[in-house]
């Protein structure tokens, strides 16, 4: 198995995609298209990311040169908070899709169930977390419900394949399923061995809605922005660099295999071509069940990623 | 400090108060009456509980007495799952106002944040879980904006002079913050030294939301319906145990003064006169800092009622 059904749609989306958080803008077009090269078919976008544009010229080339047809990628980018009121969602996508070069996202998600004040794109792009002061969060008091609406128009009007929510709890996505015509067909996660995350991923299953996992290399990502909380590399952990000589794989494709043969999928990001090879690859082996069981009782609910850190009235965790 | 000020309406809620679930319907009007003349002020009942008619007698027959005026008292109920469509809340709070025998809530709070096919009161009441069959949960398609609303016209009406949710996590609330016009007022939360709940409490206290902790005995109070998870109870921990002996005072009292001395309002269900006493004495003293910490340094996050243990897509602490 190398993707995963999306039930609503019947379209498949690869368990291994490649996550474009911090690819630097002047290296975007190059990784992305060379990636594709490579065999990669799903990339994980955002507004927040800031490189749209250059990720999207790196598909463009692919599709351009015919490398692959447009079919064959599956494409994901995110709403962001400002951009949470109803008329707002439909302008910010197609800006989106423009910046892309695109016509459709094959998915879209609601990057936090946090409304944040509108931010003129012509303003500021991306717009982050605070106003213009550089400091203060101007919440907005914009329903979920609103702006999920505005996701299923989004589907209507064939802008977006597939629409889901990242960084969502479970009352949330209880609520979710109460209120929505277009069910969320993909929740993305924080997910690591310190964050497992079981019940969130069994209540997913049991309500059709798939799973990718951010962050698969735990503190990894959040070193160079100082936001790892001094956790123990998961890289260099000693339980998982035993388990990956035991494999003879390295300790990343191990933590994505953990996550992938629980079929979650993941989005690691790489930017070199040895390491993005590599990790594409880590679907060809078969952890033992001992040790899935191992790797997941490393957790400890260890949450890199929380908006609480930022603003104490973003407690979505919580 | 003795009770908390309700932001909106000013109203003070006692930080000690009694809860109802479990007490036999034969008990209730002697146990809510004699401890009026104790000195309870806040009894917190819930349609589930079943015994609202016999809680009401012992309130009726203390204010025809003239033991209490109905202003000193702060009466709490809840709303059932089956009753969150629009249509059924108002008749459902009124129908609770009249098995108490009261004119007014000072609290009505959701109950879950789970909304359940309507059950007729006159076919079964109160409802509980399951449908007819007593083993599948129906789940209906009403967002809790839709019950919220509704929960709104309460106060509009004078039947709740404050609204409040109970078993919700933090995102749901940032949501329900979104979309309230009369924002909660208390949250009411599984509470005890296994389950601390640092996070969304502090979230609370943030954006002025009273938080009211149940079950601050942790496994006691499910030890007589088999769902206390075989954890080591509290009240007779060693930890517990050594603070109480050593402050000259009962392990129940430490346990709910670990909850007050931090500003949590707690509702101990007690049916002997001599415990009852205890409870609300625990505010005549203060734990230290160090003993508060070590007290909270026992969560394991071990929660006792999870609905998700009935069905898992009622993943509402996923």
């Amino acid at each position: 198995m190398s993707s995963i059904t999306l039930p609503r749609t019947g379209q498949q989306m690869p368990l291994v995609g490649m996550g474009t958080w911090k690819i630097p803008n002047s290296e975007c077009a190059d990784v992305v298209y060379n990636a594709i090269k490579s065999g990669y078919r799903l990339f994980d976008g955002a507004a927040d990311y800031g490189n749209e544009k250059e990720v999207g010229e790196g598909v463009r080339r692919a599709l351009s040169e015919g490398l692959v047809k447009r079919e064959e990628l599956f494409i994901t980018s995110k709403l962001w908070n400002t951009f949470h009121a109803k008329e707002h969602v439909k302008a910010q996508a197609t800006m989106q899709l423009d910046l892309w070069g695109l016509d459709y996202f094959d998915l879209f998600l609601v990057h936090f169930p946090i409304a944040l004040k509108y931010v003129d794109p012509a303003e500021r792009y991306p717009p982050g977390w605070f106003g213009a002061d550089g400091k203060t969060v101007h919440l907005q008091e914009t329903s979920l419900q609103e702006t999920w609406t505005a996701m299923e128009e989004l589907v209507d009007a064939g802008l977006a394949k597939n629409i889901g929510i990242s960084n969502c709890q479970g009352s949330l996505l209880c609520d979710m399923l109460r209120f929505a015509r277009i069910k969320p067909q993909v929740l993305q996660i924080e997910r690591h061995p310190y964050l497992t995350q079981e019940a969130l991923i069994a209540f997913a299953k049991e309500v059709g809605i798939a799973v990718t996992g951010y962050s698969s290399f735990g503190p990894q990502g959040y070193i160079e922005i100082s936001m790892d909380r001094g956790a123990q590399s998961l890289l260099s952990h000693d339980l998982v660099s035993t388990v990956a000589s035991r494999y003879k794989k390295s300790p990343a494709q191990v933590l994505l295999r953990w996550s992938t043969q629980q079929g979650i999928a993941v989005v690691p990001k790489v930017t070199y071509e040895d390491k993005w090879v590599e990790n594409l690859d880590s679907l060809s082996f078969d952890l033992s069940a001992a040790d899935i069981k191992a790797l997941s009782d490393l957790n400890c609910n260890l949450r890199m990623n929380d908006p609480a850190d930022i603003d104490v009235r973003m407690s979505i965790f919580a």
